[in-house]
């Protein structure tokens, strides 16, 4: 079993599949903030609106897709509860939505997530089932996870009303930000940027949609050159959120009208990581510092224009953060 | 001379002045979001929106009185530059202020100051002038500066266009949040606190206004305490940006219309920043955290009530933080 990408390819989901998203589940997402500030825009000359889903419940913009699955579900398929696979976010997302409408939510995990992503998706409710961090153990264990309970898989991206979901964030932004030009968001397993292609092509006239990827990481990049999937890549990258392997749906869509997928280095992530916090006091994990490192790269392919850049989660270990600091003279 | 203290009791702001702030400023400051989460709400047993001040350019609410003091400048005063003396916040905020109006910036700075904030403010344009870290030594620099420039003299709480500046902050906050029944904010030297309380007690019905203080340099709340200024007291806190000792000014308006002044532990300010961080994902310095601590140990006193409460800057020192994170396998 091929868990997330074991559907037809035809069920790819449409523009209007994000607008009903959007509407379906916004009393439950926060409508994020969108910063900008003229100061960097000066630096890059470029004018760039950050889209802060760091800033999103759950601290991803994951419960957009994981509210959308679970509120697509008929009462019916509900009651049984919900299963996935995740390193974390999706898997707090999905937890979250599940206890909104009082189900049951399985967490496959494998051993070595991130310690501040576990307490997450505990602190949500979420049953959580470790694994070996191989493919192989994840699907074995998901797939007996879904025999044990009857409960619908909602995979991490590779997904119809996930996609759709995740595009609710760039449709925010677009109505928030007139005249936007050019769409910025990293790429993992897909889920986000397929989204935000969906609602970037359906603007008149639509905007350019680029996608951001560490070097580490590059199978959807690499996906793009071929003209097909590449899945035999091992990624090696501290963006511990996009070593997915993009999905089927996802490079459907991603390939039809990404016009470019950039790919960044562990030093530049870190730099920007740093940029970010510093510079606009945005904690920010390293998968979102992915696309803030691409377009400080590729600023002379967007020179000039109105760029929508979307930051995708703030969940940083925090037990590697020292808090007691000196303590100084009157100042 | 009593650096910042040396105008007549009259002086002080009123509502309308923070009115007036407001338009005066709004091209050169960020409409700063309010964020609010139910789950936090639940958790408290109130209501609360945070003003995220941290989130401001520069990362403090300090531009907001320094944009008003430097605009309300004749051409004629602004030629000579302006002065000031701060461990950071002011002097960045001041700086860029300054810079906007194309005038000089002095800042007297302890030696000792978050390197941070001191970067910051190089990072304005400011010329710094370091000091010993004592009252004394500020005052003669200070004194100094201003003979030798012509400078006007910005102090960083006890004004009153400071103090008006600074209440644009609670201003925006009463717009944005339709029923608000209280305000809490940090009080240091009071710049803040007064003109949040200015803005609190001119709502109809007022609202309920509360000071939040580190234990470690309550000398705000002593002095409402003793109904006059306690000036003898020698901070020692992690909360850098609450060291200074309360403005005349600022306790004139903050004993006339705050209702308490809470004061909280070291401990407790470090477990709010801690969570702010992992629940909310907002970087904030300590200073902004002892209001949140505030809350956190008094939710008893606002039980049921709608909460607007001003984070306040979010200048961290990153130097302290470890970025390189272990690069582990899939997920």
């Amino acid at each position: 079993m091929d868990v997330g990408s074991n559907s037809n390819p035809e069920a790819l989901p449409r523009f209007a599949d994000v607008q009903a998203a959007a509407a379906r589940i916004r009393a439950q997402v926060r409508r994020t903030p969108v910063l900008n500030d003229p100061d960097f825009d000066a630096q890059l000359g470029c004018e760039v609106h950050f889209k802060c889903e760091n800033l999103q419940y759950g601290g991803a913009f994951k419960l957009r897709g994981a509210t959308n699955a679970v509120l697509s579900l008929t009462d019916a398929q509900a009651r049984r509860g919900v299963v996935t696979h995740s390193s974390g976010n999706h898997g707090a997302a999905l937890a979250r939505a599940a206890r909104r409408r009082a189900i049951a939510c399985h967490v496959v995990v494998p051993q070595g997530a991130v310690a501040a992503k576990l307490r997450n998706m505990e602190a949500q409710g979420a049953i959580l089932h470790f694994c070996a961090p191989t493919m192989a153990a994840r699907e074995a264990t998901t797939t007996r996870v879904l025999a044990e309970t009857g409960g619908v898989l909602v995979p991490p991206f590779d997904d119809a009303d996930v996609i759709a979901g995740q595009g609710t964030a760039a449709l925010e932004l677009v109505e928030d930000v007139p005249g936007l030009t050019a769409l910025i968001a990293p790429v993992g397993g897909g889920g986000l940027l397929a989204g935000t292609a969906l609602v970037g092509r359906a603007q008149a006239p639509p905007l350019r949609v680029f996608g951001a990827e560490p070097a580490g990481a590059a199978d959807a990049a690499a996906s793009l050159a071929r003209g097909a999937r590449v899945t035999d890549r091992v990624p090696h990258t501290i963006a511990d959120g996009l070593r997915a392997t993009l999905g089927v749906r996802n490079f459907a869509l991603i390939a039809r009208h990404v016009e470019a997928i950039w790919t960044v280095s562990e030093e530049a992530i870190v730099a920007a990581q740093h940029r970010m916090w510093e510079q606009f006091k945005l904690l920010i994990e390293p998968s979102s510092a992915v696309a803030v490192a691409a377009l400080l790269q590729q600023r002379a392919a967007v020179r000039g224009q109105r760029v929508g850049l979307i930051l995708t989660g703030g969940n940083v270990d925090l037990e590697a953060v020292p808090l007691r600091r000196r303590l100084t003279e009157p100042g």
